[in-house]
């Protein structure tokens, strides 16, 4: 999807387009090979009727239904709501608009619309004090290409349902800058890509020379070209950019990013003239040319020496191998092909412990409640989630993904994703029922609307129980043993941004805790080996494993007993010190030291060293029967809470202070919803929302506070991410846990839990408190995978609006 | 069990000593209330016969077979070599032995035999250079009454079996201090338990006005008295102890460490003759009073206010309580009842994926094979890890767990558990199938040999499969998805050393990764409140939940390609540079900075801040095909790798040197083959051996390593822990995972891998590479757990030896 409004001409040019050149589409060709190969799998129809019922709002008939106490006013527009505001949109003649469809990158068009999240401030008295629903309106980002310095904007559009009152306003209020408006600089990417194509035919004979292959825009190039993201611009209103040649898979793996190719150009693609673009340079081991023709001299000169190359083979494709390989080949994998262990619902339908308005995507499980909520950029978000009646978190969601590459070529040095600006929504695919989540979840549906189209995502969003594997509380001595069995409720989501797969998790525990855990799969991004020692190892043949920084920020809005709360460091310290009883001795001992973040100032946080400080947001008015504050805490979990390597990014600038610090603290404002903007990526020194500016000093003293905080890794890829990352070793999660929340461990509520009590004649009572202890037959074929019932993602034209005639169309940044 | 032979007198007795006095049994009352409800629940006969077969060895029948492909070297005595052993340690009359079950504190007797574990240097060659085994040779401690000074002896007795070339020779090589004599100091701890009891009657009208009990011995007591541990010798011969008084619980409920009563007194206890034994102080309310007398006087005079008492209820039980509580009351726990998820095995006993050599402890899965051992002090450890036949760690396990809490009162501040010295052999008892582990898992026993009597843990290991509940590999574009089952195996034990149960797990993933898992659960160890605000949070009625830190340190003997290695750092940092393309501009970029530790003068090490460093054993001579150095990497993942807040602790003193870092690095020794010792705890100032000691500069530049990290946390309990900690958020886990290692991800090798290709018109294929999907039934009742079949501990009295007549009997710290 990206932001295809960019792409020109008709709809079927525009998916090539956007199908090709890894996470960046803007350098792709439409005649590529890879492009062919993916279009030679889809039918040729785009409007073939969906198979199937397709209700828009999931295959959750399994799970019992609960109404939401109230409606879930943060959910994204429906088909509906999007087909009015793009009509309404298109009736404002200033706007002067063309269907998104017919548009090319001269034209003006609707890149996507969506719900504009309600202000807390407008939620709250609708939810707690019974007052008016807040109205629902949308934003719109809009295209304006029909001028020599095209841009990007967004509008906010309400109320709806669209009537005479609706009406179209700034969002600039929304951001830092003052203004949504954010020049392109890189508007004509069909041209910019003839443009490159041009530049690497000028030189085919060397290309195929040193590398083997072409990249000439022809149908049976093996080569394809993208670089850096974002792009640089050395002056305001100068674009430049580093590309590179990367090599096409032919089979079906997704292992381009696998297969760079060592050979680099710049180009000055300034303005939207194409005859005023530029070769700076070209580099080739390590060896800078300043012109096109001065590396043709050299290679004319016989002073090129051949790089390593990276070819295709069967080490990029991810399916079982088998022992085959010459280190490690003593792999026996005995048995396993049998079946593993596997979960299942003792009691099937009947037994389903939580319940669901699928409507509303509302649910209940145990002592918890919450709305989900679904965004073009993060995916998905929480909302209002509750624990034992009270609100705990307001809203809990990803803000920005940060992947910081680093890398002694111009390419790899030059590429720091914002990955917002791809989004997350478009590429939270289906999920495989059996592998990605177990087959008895409850699986939602997931909706965004860009380039007048609207995409769902059948069971996008699954949510299960299952059984940790170890238990929550146990305690045995001589006379008895107690165990309670450790029970969680999981919302899971997966979401592919071009090379790399994201696992988002979030986990509700029975003594009240909330984890949020976030994993990295699918393909690395990888440079040419050559020269690049110090960032990254040689990995395969031509291959550096590129080093690079992942920083995922998430906002976690958290309310303890209202909003008026504060921030509490409880640190752990060694202490030199006497006692009353001491005999006039020094004690080596340590003290619990209790402080309070007095304003944002103060508010960027580290994680200290040996984790000798607990961080937690209190209300400090509210304490409990013993005096201590109420409140709960945030505490990193798998992983280390960790932040960017880079602290001035020559690529970001200005655009990347959400992952500077590990933690930060600042009071919510309806102003600031999101620590980050899509459109940052455009122009990183001048970003539409600069996180840096929600720190002006304002207390956080029994104020409303968010809490935004980051999880990642710094990875340098090993042997061992070939072909794809594992989950395994690439996680982080964080916990939001009770501290003095309750007055005691709220998982002795639950009834699954067990004492014995037994002596050295055997056991004498089992105690289980009323649990049921299924012990019918269960159907293993339940709980095998239904493989084919998996489908593309489902799309439904907006304008003209053509609801009747849904089709399939998947689209992955390849 | 304890070190039982410090008790007196006969067999009934000292059970019921070991059984009172929270982790110091020292201190405790054979006739307490506590001791005696335990006794009203113990048969009468110590000699009843064990119901239903007993093998020694396991009922893993179950398991697929595999023979070992050589003896387990590192296995526990058999009962009948610790028979063996025992009977020659009463034919050496230099010894002067009496029978453990006669002895009193004034005899010598054998308090514990064992294995002595073979050097690493003996081990290798046989198992690698099929060199003949090496002897089996016992270890054994003496505790040596009859003299003025009483100490404890360790031996060793080989070889084994017993013969006439057997001998009695010194262990001191193993020490750092250069002998295993250790004087105890506290010889006499029933003697000790009577003075306290007399100290507490003689102000008996003030505890029974101030604590609303009493603690003088009789069958009707109400309180408790324990304190300190280790004891403290202000000068070298000198002990002193600070105790206090606990309530007994009179429910089933293990709940007495939630007890403490806010009263303090002082007594010095140097020698063997308790008529030279005196009180020093009292402590009250953060008042000092330096004799019986002034305390006494102060009461009198009506100048001691009463403390809030903590008193039993409820609150100190774990069962199922309901939402009851004040706060929190909107608990629903909806459906809490209905049997939860549950984890089958597909095809039953026939589908069991692993294979052991339950004689041996031997196990099989997919591509790791290891032996499993047992000891006394540190319960289960790995050997001979091995990962596609090669040896990937020689050694894995606890070496030492160091519990050090802190107060404004001298008992918290006086407390440092060391908890080898209590052993977590004895304490790891039977597992609870379908709660501790999978009701489908493999069991294993474990055994200890201690007061001539051999304990059996009946199923205290356990081995299970399971699906971690994410995958270990997707990618997903718009034309495939391939997803990898994450399959993982563990071995798990729990130990219950006294009020904390902490559970092992050594899980081993597809991906070649280890990960070592330790859990706290139980009760915690809690203070009066009074005056303890620095110290800990309130938490109940009179009731500070004790800071305290968890430091468990683990032995981790990595051997990568052969015992040649070297420890690497590669470090992720900042960098700003110019390179030939970025004319003349510098760029704030980030490099891998690569380093090995030289010796162990460098190697004590912290996990850096932002956790951007990587540390790995390496083998500099075996690098890849692409010169990487192969090796395995250690990293913490859940929770943080740490170490003690207080670095030079008044209790430990020169005992504690292996918590003052996160990781440590040494080259391996024969003569240093544990972080600790068990009788550390006897005289903290000069320790059996001395972490420390291990740092003497050696070189670490392709030697043997030995890695010795941390795990553990920062304890402040909150309300949360009552009346358990729960193991959710105390958890702490190291990962030690291929780096570089193989040439790709391992994980490819597994069948449990899918992919579906699929277009706009659905899935076009299913490639499921052999995978089995059962879908036969599986009959509920066969996963629901047998309560009735726990049993106690199995005991087999050794002198005389009676390995016909095994009995029931548990024995817990309470």
């Amino acid at each position: 999807m990206l932001l295809a409004p960019r792409l020109a001409v008709f709809l079927p040019v525009w998916l090539f387009l956007s199908e090709v050149g890894a996470k960046v589409p803007r350098v792709a060709h439409p005649g590529s090979k890879q492009a062919k190969y993916l279009a030679s799998k889809r039918p040729q129809t785009t409007t073939a009727q969906v198979s199937g019922s397709f209700t828009g709002s999931g295959w959750s008939a399994s799970a019992p239904e609960v109404s939401a106490p109230y409606a879930n006013v943060w959910q994204e527009l429906s088909n509906d709501e999007a087909a009015d505001v793009i009509a309404f949109l298109h009736n404002q003649t200033d706007l002067n608009l063309t269907a998104a469809a017919d548009a090319g990158s001269w034209d003006n068009s609707i890149m996507r619309v969506e719900i504009l999240t309600p202000n807390k401030t407008d939620v709250l008295p609708f939810v707690d004090n019974d007052q008016r629903e807040p109205p629902r309106w949308a934003r719109a980002a809009v295209w304006v290409g029909a001028t020599i310095e095209p841009y990007v904007i967004e509008y906010q559009i309400g109320p709806l349902p669209i009537s005479s009152d609706s009406v179209l306003t700034s969002l600039d209020w929304l951001t830092t800058k003052g203004t949504t408006y954010q020049r392109n600089y890189d508007a004509d990417e069909d041209l910019t890509s003839e443009f490159m194509y041009n530049v690497s035919s000028s030189v085919q004979d060397i290309v195929t020379d040193l590398l083997n292959g072409t990249a000439s825009g022809s149908d049976d190039d093996d080569l394809d070209i993208w670089g850096i993201d974002p792009l640089w611009h050395p002056t305001p209103d100068t674009t430049v950019q580093w590309v590179t040649f990367w090599r096409i898979p032919s089979s079906i793996f997704d292992g381009e990013t696998l297969m760079p190719q060592g050979l680099y150009f710049e180009v000055n693609t300034t303005g939207r003239d194409p005859s005023g673009w530029s070769v700076i340079g070209w580099l080739y081991r390590d060896v800078y040319y300043n012109s096109t023709e001065s590396f043709r001299a050299a290679w004319e000169a016989g002073e090129l020496e051949k790089s390593t190359l990276n070819l295709e083979g069967p080490w990029i494709g991810s399916d079982y191998r088998g022992p085959t390989t010459k280190v490690g080949e003593n792999s026996t994998m005995w048995a396993s092909e049998k079946a593993p262990p596997v979960m299942v619902p003792p009691s099937g339908e009947d037994g389903i412990r939580y319940k669901v308005d699928v409507d509303n995507k509302y649910v209940e499980w145990m002592d918890f409640s919450f709305y989900v909520a679904f965004r073009r950029d993060s995916g998905v978000r929480l909302f209002d989630i509750r624990y034992r009646g009270e609100r705990i978190v307001y809203e809990l969601g990803l803000d920005e993904a940060l992947a910081h590459y680093a890398g002694n070529d111009p390419v790899q040095s030059g590429t720091a994703y914002l990955d917002t600006y791809y989004g997350f929504g478009p590429y939270a695919f289906e999920l495989l029922a059996g592998y990605d989540c177990p087959t008895y979840a409850t699986f939602l549906n997931s909706t965004f609307h860009a380039d007048e189209v609207s995409t769902t995502h059948p069971n996008s969003i699954c949510l299960f129980e299952n059984d940790q594997g170890y238990l929550i509380q146990r305690h045995s001595d001589d006379a008895y043993v107690a165990s309670t069995k450790n029970i969680a409720f999981t919302v899971r989501s997966a979401s592919t941004v071009g090379n790399y797969d994201y696992n988002f998790d979030y986990t509700f525990y029975l003594d009240g805790t909330i984890e949020i855990v976030v994993r990295a799969s699918g393909y690395i991004q990888s440079a040419h080996y050559y020269g690049n020692d110090d960032y990254g190892y040689h990995i395969h043949s031509g291959l550096s494993g590129s080093m690079h920084d992942h920083v995922l920020t998430f906002k976690a809005d958290i309310d303890i007993l209202g909003t008026s709360n504060s921030f509490a460091n409880h640190t752990v310290a060694p202490v030199t010190t006497s006692y009353p009883w001491s005999h006039g001795m020094e004690r080596s001992t340590m003290k619990l030291f209790r402080s309070y973040l007095d304003n944002e100032d103060n508010a960027k946080l580290f994680w200290p060293g040996n984790a000798h400080s607990m961080f937690m947001v209190v209300n400090k008015d509210a304490p409990n029967e013993f005096g201590e504050p109420r409140g709960y805490r945030i505490m990193p979990s798998k992983g280390s809470g960790m932040h960017a390597t880079i602290q001035n990014s020559s690529n970001l600038l200005n655009s990347m202070n959400f992952a500077t610090h590990a933690l930060y603290v600042t009071k919510q404002k309806d102003t600031e919803p999101r620590a980050s903007n899509a459109n940052n990526d455009y122009d990183t020194a001048n970003p539409v929302v600069d996180f840096a500016a929600f720190f002006d000093g304002e207390s956080l003293d029994q104020e409303d506070l968010v809490v935004w905080f980051n999880l990642g890794m710094h990875h340098v890829p090993h042997t061992g991410d070939l072909p794809n990352t594992v989950f395994t070793t690439a996680q982080g999660s964080m916990l939001i846990l009770p501290h003095n929340y309750l007055l005691h461990d709220p998982s002795r509520d639950s009834r699954q839990t067990v004492r014995l009590d037994y002596n050295d004649s055997g056991v004498q009572a089992v105690h289980t408190f009323g649990a049921d202890f299924s012990n019918g037959l269960v159907n293993l074929s339940s709980v095998v995978p239904d493989f084919w019932a998996y489908r593309g993602d489902i799309d439904v034209r907006k304008f003209p609006y053509d609801p009747q005639h849904p089709y399939n169309d998947t689209e992955s940044i390849v």
